[in-house]
């Protein structure tokens, strides 16, 4: 009979926490399992850790799994998480100082936890299972209601000092922006190329005050032809070939995997990405490859899975 | 009697090459020595590495040291250098292809040689002796005649997939700008940052074209109170702040040093480069440290010395 372990991944988001339990024996390997739940983000986010350890134990139960055959579980979480796998803040769950891996180990039982910002995860579960697959020096950006990243470098998360690196929304690319960023600083990325930074632009370029945009909807009218919605839809591109091309300047990656929503537009972006990416790049770093993430949702619990996978 | 092994880093640059020869015993370790020879780059710079083995060998042969006891040697370029210890194109040696690692071992007999990208390295010997002592994760800055930079995770070198990460000097930070960087992109942090870059844009903010200045005049003049050398050095730290936020959003070091002839300058500068740091960085990336580099011209060699230590 296969000796055999399993390995969890929770990717816990605004509203709902993916899983995914991961079968490793000698002679095979697998997902066993994925499903998901919805985050209770009452009283401060205190119910999240039990939620999911008593969510997890019922999945074993009903699939005749031996929960202690669990050996490690990665927890992915919407802000920075420190090498300790301490949040030292979470504003969308509530979260002040949570020691994840501490207070999820005693809730839990399971010997080896380990916590990760949520970008970073996605980009370690596109490297293991989607399109960064066979590279181990890769950036990915999310571009969704914000722009986040995550960086791998040989083949393992970089968290940076404070759990913070990856942070790439927050990049300046326009120093005379007047408008403010969510982070109270201006001319961030997340100003231009995130979904809502997309609709901002629209609005600037295109004679629809008024009207209800999104940025699916600008990004068809643009592929459709519309000139001022290729516009918008080419300087958020822009800005965020030159914040890549920058990101080159500092890790030099082989790949960059773009995700999130706004990614579903598939190559129609890539083309614009590279064709600024390339003006704005020096010589030796020019002609990067650049993909759409593959993994869509299940990116998040499948990084949480190698990250402790590695670790454990 | 202590046994003791020998570790050589060499630092090649335009003019000349910068040698350090370190001992490593089991009770005792430190510098044995440390000179200088010319760098010859005649004939595409095909006798650099013979000049080196020669060095070397002389310098053992006058302190009664045993050539055999060097256990590897380090060597910097300027230029990248990929983890083979290839050098593609080098342009102030005139080399093209150079595989330094194999070649200097046929020459020298040398068992472990290890080749970088020489802002790479000095940021390695700033981690090891100089103000990085005590930090892992770091980021070297060198203003010199261009901005170069080097990148330290977890303690060494991350030379990036094709041996270009660290090329600071080509962040865009001005997408606006209309002059042409060497690179042939245009607005790159070192349009602004390095002493040329100090000059040049002192020759737009103060009335005194056709005069020669360097920047080095520029900057005594901003310190003795001159306004508008004051508002050519401030723009120049401005760009330098934002771009130093902008790798932090990357890779979230702990310090960052701040090297080459410009730094000279000092707490003058750093005070500058913080302000806008702060001004343009994201709340949990506000108030890292800065400091000065502390090796002068040694900080190569060290980095060398370092380097092949870690690895032979």
């Amino acid at each position: 009979m296969d000796e055999v372990l399993y390995y969890a991944g929770a990717d816990i988001g605004g509203t709902k926490i993916k899983f995914g339990l991961y079968k490793k024996g000698v002679c095979s390997e697998g997902l066993e399992a994925k499903w998901d739940i919805p985050t209770d983000i009452s009283d401060s986010g205190s119910h999240i850790l039990g939620d999911i350890a008593v969510s997890l134990k019922k999945v074993c139960a009903d699939r005749n799994i031996d929960y202690s055959l669990i050996a490690g579980i990665g927890i992915g979480v919407p802000g920075p998480a420190d090498s300790c796998g301490v949040v030292k803040e979470c504003v969308n769950l509530g979260w002040k100082n949570v020691d994840v891996r501490g207070e999820f180990r005693k809730i839990s039982g399971i010997p080896v936890v380990m916590a990760g910002n949520d970008a970073n995860v996605a980009a370690l579960g596109e490297m293991w299972k989607g399109s960064g697959c066979g590279f181990d020096n890769l950036v990915m950006v999310t571009l969704g209601t914000g722009v986040g990243g995550g960086v791998i470098i040989d083949g393992r998360i970089h968290p940076g000092s404070t759990g913070a690196a990856g942070e790439i929304g927050h990049i300046t690319v326009n120093p005379y922006e007047t408008e403010m960023c969510n982070c109270k600083s201006r001319g961030c990325l997340e100003q231009y190329s995130s979904a809502t930074g997309i609709v901002r632009l629209a609005k600037q370029m295109m004679d629809i005050s008024g009207e209800e945009l999104d940025a699916k909807t600008v990004i068809d009218m643009a592929k459709a032809g519309d000139e001022s919605a290729d516009r918008a839809v080419d300087k958020a591109m822009e800005y965020l070939g030159m914040a890549l091309s920058n990101i080159a300047c500092v890790t030099d990656p082989q790949v960059f995997i773009i995700g999130g929503g706004v990614s579903a537009a598939g190559e129609f972006l890539i083309k614009k990405i590279e064709k600024y990416y390339n003006m704005y790049s020096m010589n030796t770093l020019k002609n990067k490859e650049f993909k759409i993430a593959g993994l869509g949702n299940d990116a998040g619990f499948y990084g949480c899975i190698k990250m402790v996978m590695d670790n454990a």
